[in-house]
C-alpha cells in the first residue's frame, strides 16, 4: 500500500506514525513545503520572548527521526502542485516528481488570515503562523521600537507579552468592544484592564491600510494612524484546502473539508485531518472548523488508524484554550455565552469572583463564568485569573462527557489548601445556577 | 420544624445553611464541641508553618456570622451527652439542656485514630485533627528539637514539611514499605526519594510504645528507640458514631452511619452526612467510608435539602486527593492497582514520566499512573511531580463520570505550552493502554 500524505505537521506527522506502527511494511510519504516536520507554532511567542533559544526546539522531532525511527519517507522542502486520483506532483530539489497513492491524507494545515489592506506585503509585516516566521520576527523586533500588533485572540496577546518583554512598545489593535473576543465582555474586561498596564490598546478599530516605502512605516485605522517598524498581524486563520478542492473532495459549511468521524472526506480513500478539516463540536453536535493543536494530533491519530485498516471514531472536540498575559491566566471550554445564543440556545449563566484557593493562603483571585442551557446542560466554562489551567482541565473533561449544572456542583474534585478550595469556583458557579434553573 | 444538627463542622453548618435558605422560619440549632464552628482543620500545617498568622483563619466564619447573618441557633462548646427520640441533653456553659426534634443530623465528624500503644496520653503527644490543637502543637514545636511523626499519608506529610521548614528534625515512621501507602509504589518510591533528603524516614516500623514522665521523651518501634520532645500522631481517623449507636441508627460495614443518596439513616427523619457518614464510592459503585473535606460540605448540603422537605441526590465521591511535599505535588482521583486488586478488579496499568509542560519549557517532570479495569473503564489515576493539581482535577472529573480509556485519550484538554503539553500525560497514558487492551 503507498500512503501520500499531504503537510508534516501535527495531524500529518501522527497519522505517518500511527500508519507505519500498524503497517510496518507499508511505504508511507509526507509531503511538507518547510524545512521543518513535526512543528508546532504555539511556542513562537516564546521563541521571540528569548524563552526558547533555539527554533528547532519547537519542533517535537527531526525529519531524520521520522525517517530513522519509524521508517516514514519525509520529503521536506517539498511542495505538492497538483493532487490527482492516485497521484501527486511534486516540487523539491529543485525538480518535479510524480507519486502514486493508494490512501491519501490531507493535513495541509491552515494559513493566517490576512487583512486583506493594501500593502500588506511590505517587509515587516509577519504573521507568527509559520515557525519558519519566528526568526524573522526576532530579527526585525531586535531593531524595532513600536510594532503593531493586529487582533487579540491567544496570538496576538501572547506576541504582545513577548515583544513587551524585549522592552517594545505595543500598539495592540482590536477590532472589537474588548480582547480575546470570543470571550464574554464580563471576562474580556478583565483582561483589559490588565492589558492596558502593558500596552497601547486601540479597541472597536479597524486597520484600513499599512503605509511604507519597501518597509512598513505606519498602520492606518479608521481612527488615527500608528508609526511602526512592525506589524504582527493575528488575525485568525483559514484552512488550507486548495487541492482537496482542485481534486473534487467536498468542504463543509465552515469552509474546510468535510470529514465523518472516521476522517474520510467526501471521496472514496481520501482522509482530511488536523486545521484543514472540519470535526464536530461536542457541544452543539454540529460540524465546526477548530484548528487548534491537541485536537489536530488526535484527528492525526485516529486518520491513522483508519488509513491503516482499523476502525476509530474521532469523537469532536471542544474548541478548549488556555492562554496567559504576564500573571493572568485565560482559559475557555466550549461555548461562551454570546456564542451560546448565536448557535439558538437560551442560555442562563454565573459569573463569579473568588480567590482560587483557600481563604487563608497567599493565592490571587479567579473570576469563572458557567454558561448553561435552559435544561441545565453545561454548554462551556470561561475563566481567568490565578488557578485557571485546572478548572479549565476539569470543564474540558466534564464537557466532554456531556454534563449538567448538578455534575459540575457534584463532580469530586480534591481540596488541598494552597490549590483550590473546598467549595470549587466550578461547584459555585453551578449552584449559583441552581437558583436560575429551580434546583432547591 | 425543630432541626437538631450534632456538630458544627464542614457538613452540619452546610445543612444548616441550607436548611434555613429554603425554610427560614424553621428552627435549626447546631450543638459544636469546640469553641469554632465551620473549621477546616485541613489548614492545620499551613498554621504550623507559620504560613496561615491566626488560628481563626482556619474557620469558614465566624458563629456570629451563622447567628446574625444565617438565623441558626449556633451552641458552641456545647456536648451532646445523650440522645434520645425527638430529644437531646447537651452540656453547656456547665449546665445541662433538653431540646427536642423534629429532624436530626449526625454531623460528628471523625477523630483521629490512636496508636493503641502505652503512654499515648504522655503530653507532647498530639494529633493535627483539631484546630484547637494547633495552637498546642505549634507551641511545642516552638521549643522542640526533634519530633517523631507516626503515619506518612497527607496528613504525615504537611506535617513533616511544616516542622521541617521550622528547622526542626523529623523523623517519619510509616508501618509500611513505601510512604502514601494507599498509593501505588511506583509514585510512592518517588515521594520517597525526596522526603528522605528532609526527613529521617524509617519505613516497615511500628510503634510499639512511647515513653516519658510527665511529658515523651521517646518513641519506640519493633526496630529501635527515638528521643524526641513531640509526636505527631496521622494514622487515620475513625468516624464518631457512638451518639447515632446509642440511638439505635445502624451503621454500614465500614464502621460510618450507614446513609442512603438522600443521606437518610435507618432511623425515620435521622440523617446523617460528612466524616461520620458512609456515601457511595463512585468507582465501585459500592459503600463506602470516605472523610474529606469536599464531600463533607456537599453531603451537608444535600442532607440540608432533604431535610428542608426538597429532594435531592447525592452520588457519591471518589476519594480524590491533593497533597504536596515541598515542590512535589502528589495527587490521587479514584483506585490505586493495588486498591483494584482488593476490590477484585484485574486491572492493567500505564506509569509513564514526562515533562509536565510542553518540552521546550523549562519546568518539571510528571509522572503518572492509570489504572483500568480489563474492559477499559478507567479506574483511578495517580501523578506525581510538577502540574500535577490540573490532571487529577481532569482524572476525577472523568471517573466522576464513568469513563474508559478512550475517553481520557480524547478528552479535549487544552495545549499551552507553559501549562500542558500536546499530548498530555494523561492522554498518553491512555494511549500506552490501549496496546494492553488491543485498541489499535
Amino acid at each position: 500500500m503507498r500512503i501520500a500524505i499531504i503537510g508534516g505537521g501535527a495531524a500529518g506527522m501522527s497519522a505517518a506514525s500511527r500508519i507505519k506502527r500498524l503497517r510496518p511494511d507499508w511505504d508511507v510519504k509526507v509531503f511538507e513545503r518547510a524545512a521543518y516536520v513535526s512543528h508546532a507554532p504555539c511556542g513562537v511567542p516564546f521563541y521571540v520572548s528569548g524563552f526558547v533559544r533555539d527554533l528547532a526546539e519547537l519542533c517535537a522531532y527531526d525529519t531524520d527521526f521520522f525517517r530513522e525511527k519509524r521508517g516514514i519517507d519525509v520529503h521536506a522542502r517539498a511542495r505538492v502542485v497538483k493532487v490527482g486520483k492516485g497521484f501527486l506532483e511534486v516540487v523539491e530539489n529543485g525538480q518535479e516528481n510524480t507519486y502514486e497513492w493508494d490512501k491519501l491524507l490531507f493535513a495541509t494545515g491552515a494559513r493566517a488570515n490576512s487583512l486583506n489592506v493594501s500593502y500588506e506585503e511590505l517587509e515587516g509585516v509577519l504573521c507568527v503562523h509559520y515557525i519558519e516566521n519566528g526568526e524573522k520576527v526576532k530579527e526585525i523586533a531586535a531593531r524595532s521600537e513600536k510594532i503593531v500588533v493586529v487582533g487579540s485572540g491567544y496570538i496576538g496577546l501572547e506576541m504582545s507579552e513577548a515583544l513587551t518583554r524585549l522592552g517594545k512598545r505595543v500598539i495592540l489593535i482590536e477590532k472589537e468592544e474588548n480582547p480575546i473576543p470570543d470571550f464574554d465582555p464580563e471576562i474580556g474586561a478583565i483582561l483589559k484592564k490588565v492589558l492596558e498596564n502593558k500596552v497601547d490598546v486601540r479597541f472597536n478599530e479597524e486597520v484600513v491600510s499599512i503605509e511604507g516605502k519597501d518597509r512598513v512605516e505606519k498602520v492606518v485605522t479608521n481612527k488615527g494612524e500608528y508609526e511602526c517598524e512592525m506589524v504582527i498581524v493575528a488575525v485568525g486563520e483559514i484552512p488550507n484546502v486548495e487541492l482537496a478542492v482542485d481534486l473534487g473532495v467536498k468542504l463543509g459549511k465552515s469552509g474546510a473539508i468535510e470529514t465523518n468521524s472516521k476522517l474520510e472526506t467526501s471521496m472514496k480513500s481520501v482522509y482530511a485531518a488536523g486545521d484543514c478539516a472540519e470535526t464536530v463540536n461536542i457541544i452543539t453536535g454540529e460540524k465546526d472548523w477548530i484548528p487548534l493543536a491537541a485536537p489536530a494530533n488526535k484527528m492525526g491519530y485516529v486518520a491513522g488508524v483508519n488509513i491503516a485498516g482499523y476502525k476509530m471514531e474521532f469523537p469532536g472536540a471542544l474548541r478548549s484554550q488556555l492562554t496567559s498575559f504576564y500573571d493572568l491566566e485565560v482559559g475557555k471550554a466550549g461555548l461562551s455565552e454570546k456564542e451560546a445564543i448565536k448557535k439558538g440556545f437560551d442560555p442562563v449563566s454565573a459569573t463569579i469572583k473568588t480567590k482560587s484557593t483557600a481563604r487563608y493562603m497567599p493565592n490571587g483571585e479567579i473570576t469563572v463564568k458557567l454558561v448553561a442551557d435552559s435544561d441545565g446542560s453545561v454548554l462551556g466554562l470561561q475563566a481567568i485569573g490565578v488557578g485557571v489551567a485546572k478548572r479549565i482541565y476539569a470543564a474540558s473533561s466534564l464537557l466532554y462527557k456531556k454534563s449538567n449544572v448538578k455534575d459540575f456542583f457534584f463532580v469530586d474534585i480534591p481540596y488541598y489548601p494552597p490549590e483550590s478550595r473546598v467549595w470549587d469556583p466550578l461547584i459555585v458557579a453551578a449552584r449559583n445556577l441552581f437558583r436560575k434553573l429551580g434546583i432547591p
